[in-house]
C-alpha cells in the first residue's frame, strides 16, 4: 500500500484550505498513492480563537467535500482532524472515507492537550473542546489502521490496544510544537513503532513561523523496527511511503515483543 | 541524589568481576555517589554457556561480597544482575543493598530474551533461565526506584506499572547488543523517560568485541523530559549524574502525561 502525508499549509481562510487539500489529495491520487493522509485541524487555524466557529456537523460542508474528492479521484483519505460540532459540544475529529467516498471510520481526540511549560508552551484544549470517547481501529484494503490524534499518541495504553486490536499502521495526524516537537517528535514515533511492532505515520501541518501556533511540522513514516522511512522538514510538501504488512509480520516474528509480554503478570485492557 | 553507572569490562574469572566491581564501587563512594549500579551479568560472560556454572544461591559467595562491599563503603548498591540458583532453576537476578549491606530488593528478570534475527542476532535466554514472577520498586534515601533488567525495558506495561507504584527512578542494568543496540537503546531509554516522566538509566557491561555476546555498552541517564543527561561510549567506564526529585515533579507538572490519562477509557493492572 501506498501512502500519501499531505503537509499542507493552514491558513485562516476554511475553504481555501478545503481547495488545497482537495489538489494535494489529487497530486497524490495521480502519483499512485492508495491512501492520503491530512494533518491535525487541516481546514483551520490551532487556535482556541477558531476551533468554535470553523466546526462543522458530521455530514458538513467540510465533511462533504472530503468524502467528495476521495470519490473523485478514487484514493482513500484520512481527513485529518477538523473541529466537529455535535449538539452544543466540539470535538477535535479525524474522519475516514474510502475509495468511492464512504465514511468507515471516525476518530474523535480522546486525550485533549492541555500544556503549561515555563517559557515554553502554553495552551488548554479542553477550554474549548470535549474529549472522545472511543479507541479507533480500521481495515482498509487488507491492512489494519489505528488511528489517534496528535496528544493521544503520547499514552502507550492507547497504541497498545491499538495493536493488541490487530493495528499494522498507526496514523497520528497531529500537530507537536516548537517546543515538544525537537524534544518528543521523532522519539515517540520511533519508539511507539518498536513497542507496538507497527508502522507509524504522523502527519503535521507545515510550519507557519507567523501564526499564531507554530507548528513543528515533520511528518514522519517509522517502519516497525523502529527505523525513519520518511521525514520531511517544514515546508508543504507531499511525502510518500510504500507499507508492506510483511514487515510487520517479519518484526514480530524477529523480536518476539508482543507475543512475549508477560500477560499472568499485568494486563492492558479497555473498559 | 548522586548515582554512578559502573560500565564494567565483564572477563571469565567470576572472582576477577567480583574483585573489579568491589573496586569501582569503592571510586564511586570515594567520589561522593550514594548509588552505585553495576551492569547485567557483571560476574558472568552474557553466555548460555555459563550461566548455570556460574549460578549462586541467594546468599552466597557473590552475593556476600557485594553485600560487604556496600557496607565497607557506605554506599547503597545495586548489583546489577547475576546468575542466581534456587533448588534447580536459575535466574537472572539483580540485588540492591543499602548503605548497610542490608539487602532491601531483588528483581528476578520477568521477560527473557529470545531472539533471532536473520543475519543478525540470535540468543535463546529461555533456553537456561527460568523467569521471575514480580515488579521490583523500593525506596531508598527519600526517592522511589523500579527495577528491571534488559529485556524487561522492553514492555510499556511494565515501566508504567512501576510509575504507578510511585518510581521516580528506573534503573536498568542491561546488555544490549551489536544489533539492537544502534537501533533501539537510546529512543527507549529516552521514551520511556518520556512516557513516564522518570528519570530512566541503562547500565551495560564495556564492549568486549572478542566476547561471545558483543555488549554495546553506551550506559546512559535520560531526564524526566527525555534529554539524555549523560551516556558512556564501548570503554570501562564510571558515569555520574545527580538525580533531583523536582526535576520528576517539574516534568509531571508542565507536561500532564501520567495525570491525563483515561483511565476511564482503559486500564493497566498488575495481576
Amino acid at each position: 500500500m501506498k501512502i500519501a502525508l499531505l503537509q499542507t499549509a493552514v491558513v485562516a481562510d476554511k475553504e481555501e484550505n478545503l481547495r488545497n487539500a482537495c489538489a494535494c489529495v489529487e497530486t497524490a491520487a495521480k502519483n499512485g498513492a492508495d491512501l492520503a493522509i491530512l494533518p491535525e485541524m487541516f481546514n483551520c487555524p490551532y487556535s482556541s480563537a477558531y476551533f468554535a466557529a470553523y466546526a462543522e456537523e458530521e455530514g458538513g460542508n467540510a465533511w462533504q467535500k472530503m468524502a467528495r474528492c476521495a470519490a473523485e479521484h478514487r484514493i482513500a483519505l484520512v481527513a485529518g482532524s477538523m473541529p466537529e460540532r455535535c449538539k452544543d459540544r466540539v470535538y477535535n475529529t479525524a474522519y475516514v472515507f474510502d475509495r468511492a467516498g464512504y465514511q468507515i471510520a471516525k476518530h474523535r481526540k480522546v486525550h485533549l492537550f492541555d500544556i503549561d511549560i515555563p517559557g515554553g508552551q502554553y495552551f488548554r484544549e479542553s477550554d474549548t473542546f470535549t474529549p472522545g470517547d472511543a479507541i479507533t481501529t480500521f481495515d482498509l484494503e487488507g491492512m489494519r489502521f489505528g488511528l489517534c490524534i496528535c496528544f493521544d499518541f503520547r499514552f502507550p495504553e492507547l497504541s497498545r490496544l491499538m495493536a493488541l486490536r490487530g493495528a499494522q499502521v498507526m496514523i497520528v495526524p497531529a500537530a507537536f510544537n516548537m517546543t515538544t516537537g525537537p524534544l518528543h517528535w521523532e522519539t515517540m514515533f520511533r519508539q511507539r513503532a518498536v513497542d507496538d511492532q507497527v508502522f507509524t505515520v504522523g502527519v503535521a501541518p507545515a510550519r507557519d513561523v507567523h501564526g499564531s501556533y507554530v507548528s513543528y511540522a515533520n511528518s514522519i513514516v517509522c517502519s516497525p523496527m523502529g527505523l525513519v522511512m520518511t521525514r520531511a522538514e517544514e515546508s508543504p510538501c507531499i511525502l510518500y511511503s510504500e507499507l508492506d504488512a510483511k514487515q510487520v509480520a517479519d518484526a514480530r516474528s524477529h523480536l518476539p515483543l508482543l507475543s512475549a509480554r508477560r500477560t499472568d503478570l499485568y494486563s492492558v485492557e479497555e473498559r
